[in-house]
């Protein structure tokens, strides 16, 4: 039964990639674990860039410090 | 104390089956567990479809294969 | 294809009442918006009261102080 | 390797307001437990009020009979 | 800055499966999103299956009646 | 309303620390955003070490080479 969230920062993720991160997850846990697909629900959450932050400062910022 | 995140597909909730949903989260717990709905909160996320994924499918695709 | 996620104090809540739970929530959604039970999951988390906070205060101190 | 996850109700909160309350989730993790920012991750959700419930009834709902 | 939240049921996953998990689910991002394994967090939920419901019953009741 | 969640690997984090985390932020968000203490819920998830993943290796390891 597993139940996966996946939170990204919300940046022209297009269908067929979040179709892949589904898949990718979903064969992931019936390898590893036997989940049945069935079972496994996979939510993709979109996050404003300006809601998420690391390192105490908002993503945008962060990465022109260097990271990406 | 209790808090309750339900997560559904965005298809067309209205703010009255909305309500109806936290009056019925907040009643149940109030019924089974005692607990006091001025301390029970209720998030309802609303789920584009395209972000989320059963059977390793996005939900439409999936749906299209014979489940609701 | 909902997902509910449940969070209460760990205070002996026990099976069958996790089990009313889970049968309540579950009609509700199919009540309410048409779901289908065997694509509903619900989760429930116990969280020890000290991880619970409230009013700034940890939950049983909050509580001391007139809540339930 | 904190993760903190805010939920407010959408209401107006400023891009400044959200990179306050990154900084100061920050800060106070790394004061508190000594955790490092750069692994400090702080995501907000900011809710639709029709979809946030408390007191068995929608936010705008419950204020409007005393709370904030 | 992907944050990911894998909950299954509490049975017996090793540490070895479940750096499996963490490595899959950051290779996964890394190469459908480009996202910076540095920056990529995975936290795995192990749910007591008295906790867990679908189909409106627990876990373990639901797969007596012929699911996994 | 705001519902705040904390996630931080379990290491012997002490009841005061917790009351300390959950009187910051409760403080921060009436600071920022006038919110009410008393509609102010924070939970804090104390994550094994093993189920949480960066840089796609589990937290012991991951510091091991060189981060904390």
């Amino acid at each position: 039964m597993p139940y996966v969230n996946i939170q990204v920062t919300r940046e022209n993720v297009s269908a067929p990639q979040k179709a892949e991160l589904i898949a990718g997850v979903t064969e992931l846990l019936q390898r590893v674990l036997g989940k049945d697909p069935a079972l496994t629900h996979v939510v993709i959450d979109e996050i404003d860039p300006d809601n998420w932050g690391v390192g105490g400062l908002p993503a945008l910022q962060y990465r022109q410090r260097g990271a990406r």
